[in-house]
């Protein structure tokens, strides 16, 4: 690999240039061997962000990133094998609710799910509130499960897209996370390594998410979309609102219990329309069927209950204890609880979810750090949203701890992220729109 | 310093938005006290690269590099101190010719010049070509000698603007060299440390320049003398050409041969026209009179052989074998001469100088790496230049080094610098313009 020379690509893309595939290979291999030092890897991001990447150079970044790890084989799963992916909320508790309604209609969902960081939390991270819950089989034993029970989740190993890894440390300390492309590469690229048919990407927009507009969602989606395609997986995106959290509750175990509410078809309407939609697409992508058919199908698989038997099958061929389902009081209760009240009356105007999230990190239900402890039973129940009518005094949340420190700070956080007005605010729709699934 | 967090600072310039003064101090004692990692320091570089910087960053990034070590004080130095900077060239040996015309006038020259790395060349080294010479005197005795003989040349200390030096060496790696306000800064910090009144800058142009055309160079110029004037240092700058080497001797001690040829009234049109010019442009930056009466002094200094004087008293003021200049026979001769001669009749239409300089390194007269060693005796004496006529098989050059395995690369890759024509090209003139002086 000597015919190539890290300066000359740094300098190609500095300058506006397009990156060729050998190219592109080229630094990826350098930053999995550890041949580029740190201070290229960053100059280069720089300017990828900077200067962006043609869908071409996208597709070949991504591929290499892939490429630098191992593929999962899940040939060994019998049926199609429909994956989704949400680019990160506050009460994100979809996933849970998702795959038990595709699995109960007949599609496998053999899914790698990441942990929580910053204001947002990890699928991993709240399954493990489950006690006995294990999260790291390995790969025969998940395709097993898979196999008997429709579905699996796990966390993510190492081994799947290196590189990625590697770029994002860097990435994280240099002001290089929020480029389109970057996220675009990083997300598909361990998507790609994770080895199913089609992959329905949950894009969510608004002040608790990542993309804080519908115009820069609808880029990084298409740009995902692109990218999967062109792997040969069939791929698609909805953007969702995350202009407030999902649900009423925030928490590891308390996301559980609200997931196992909605199976129950007793959870909340956004999470439930949410969760019917994203599930209706991912049959429609499997070829289950029209979109109608699919969108009967997810509701039959939820309101018959079939769903929760999946759950609760899922649950125990990952070793968890399924007495969570009919008795969420096994859960373990946080030592203090702390109820916030309105102190003046109006509407909820608006929620700046990301402080939301923030309140739960502070009372341990995220990590600032990879390495932080998180707290399973610390978090958030809302008794109030955005576009709800309070009476000064009453109460709009309760606030779960294990810290006793952290409740006053939680407490002026949490009242810092809502606004208030004298007129109802217009109630906005959780589906903003689907990409790439209809054209 | 805790209000600054060099993510946001970072983010800012990639961004393309305005650096304040005090982000940018902020971020260059980071850089100093080596409390900001190599990877964030190159992740910023690359973002001023590509997005720039404002005349106001400008001078306080450069401000902040200056004030990261040590100023020079030069008050001890009676009457005006003037400077000059080459921004580097092939056979530029001018600071040996000008320094001398400059304190036969009656204006100090306190000056500290660079070592050579790739093509080109440094003063220091070819300094140090002379016996005996010493190119790192102490602070008092530099001054002392300044004050007794007119001028001293040493060596720069690691003292000066030691945030450039830490800077120059990640740009070196990450593809951020060739940045107009990065160069500007890096050798102004230095300047103005280096504590003169006044700066002449010597941009060069052409092929064997850092700066390949009028445009870019005057740019570079430009944004110098807004730097240097706006650090209360008069500053102005002559872009000369460098479309083939200055003089016919490239290499230390035969280019201080020719300096001293020069001062003896014998040297080579170009250089003797270009010291002149530079000399009379510096004293009238000292307000020495008009700018005719400031040539007519340059003149008469060389002509009288007063410049030839000084040039004596200063090589033994630093301690070197003043019987250079009587007896140039005193240089070590290399071992080994190639005559290199014409394949074919012509023009020498065009001179790859960067070329010639790399041949000049080849031989062993320049260093690749900082930490490489030079042969003081090797380098190349020209016969033809561009624009003159050559037979077939008549000498162009003689080639000298002390490796005799140079040979024959060093002579494929000096003709691959020559390009022939049948057609008299024009004579460029030297001296392409002078900015900043009489606007």
């Amino acid at each position: 690999m000597n015919e190539y020379n890290v300066l000359d690509i740094i300098s190609k893309k500095r300058d506006g240039k397009i990156l060729s595939k050998e190219e592109i290979r080229f630094f990826m291999e350098g930053v999995s061997s550890e041949n580029i030092p740190d201070y290229q890897i960053s100059a280069l991001l720089m300017a990828v962000y900077i200067n962006g990447m043609t869908d071409d150079e996208l597709f070949e970044f991504t591929m290499a990133m892939t490429e630098s790890g191992e593929k999962l084989d899940l040939s060994g799963i019998k049926g199609f094998k429909a994956d989704k992916h949400s680019t990160g909320g506050v009460g994100d508790k979809t996933t849970l609710v998702v795959a038990p309604i595709v699995a109960a209609c007949g599609v496998k969902v053999a899914k790698m799910s990441g942990r929580g960081l910053g204001h947002t939390g990890g699928t991993v991270d709240k399954l493990e509130a489950i006690p006995g819950m294990r999260t790291s089989p390995e790969t025969d034993n998940f395709i097993d499960i898979v196999n008997r029970v429709g579905m699996c989740v796990i966390g993510q190993t190492g081994r799947l897209a290196p590189a990625d890894k590697k770029l994002y440390a860097i990435r994280d300390v240099t002001a290089t996370v929020s480029s389109i492309p970057l996220i675009a590469s990083s997300i598909m690229s361990k998507k790609i390594a994770a080895g199913s048919d089609s992959i329905l990407l949950d894009v969510k927009v608004g002040s608790g998410a990542f993309m804080k507009d519908v115009q820069t969602a609808e880029l990084l989606a298409e740009k995902m979309i692109c990218i999967g395609n062109r792997a040969g997986i069939k791929t698609a995106a909805v953007l969702s609102d995350m202009n407030e959290p999902l649900g009423y509750k925030i928490g590891n175990s308390l996301e559980v219990e609200e997931a196992i509410s909605t199976l129950k078809c007793e959870g909340p309407e956004d999470l439930t329309n949410l969760a019917l939609y994203l599930a209706s697409n991912m049959l429609y992508m499997s070829q289950v069927g029209t979109i109608e058919e699919c969108g009967d199908k997810a509701a039959q698989a939820l309101g018959s209950g079939a769903a929760l038997e999946v759950f609760r099958n899922f649950i125990d061929a990952q070793g968890g204890d399924t007495a969570v389902i009919e008795h969420p009081e096994i859960f373990p209760i946080a030592k203090f609880a702390l109820d916030v009240f309105a102190s003046e009356s109006g509407y909820i105007e608006k929620t700046d979810t990301e402080k939301i999230g923030n309140v739960s990190v502070e009372l341990g239900a995220g990590r600032l750090r990879k390495e932080d402890k998180i707290d399973i039973s610390a978090g958030i129940v809302l008794t109030k949203k955005t576009g709800d009518f309070v009476e000064s005094g009453e109460r709009i949340a309760t606030l779960y701890t294990n810290d006793e420190h952290k409740l006053i700070s939680a407490e002026k956080l949490f009242m810092d992220a809502l606004s208030f007005s004298d007129n109802k605010p217009e109630k906005k729709n959780i589906i903003i729109k689907t990409i790439g699934l209809f054209e």
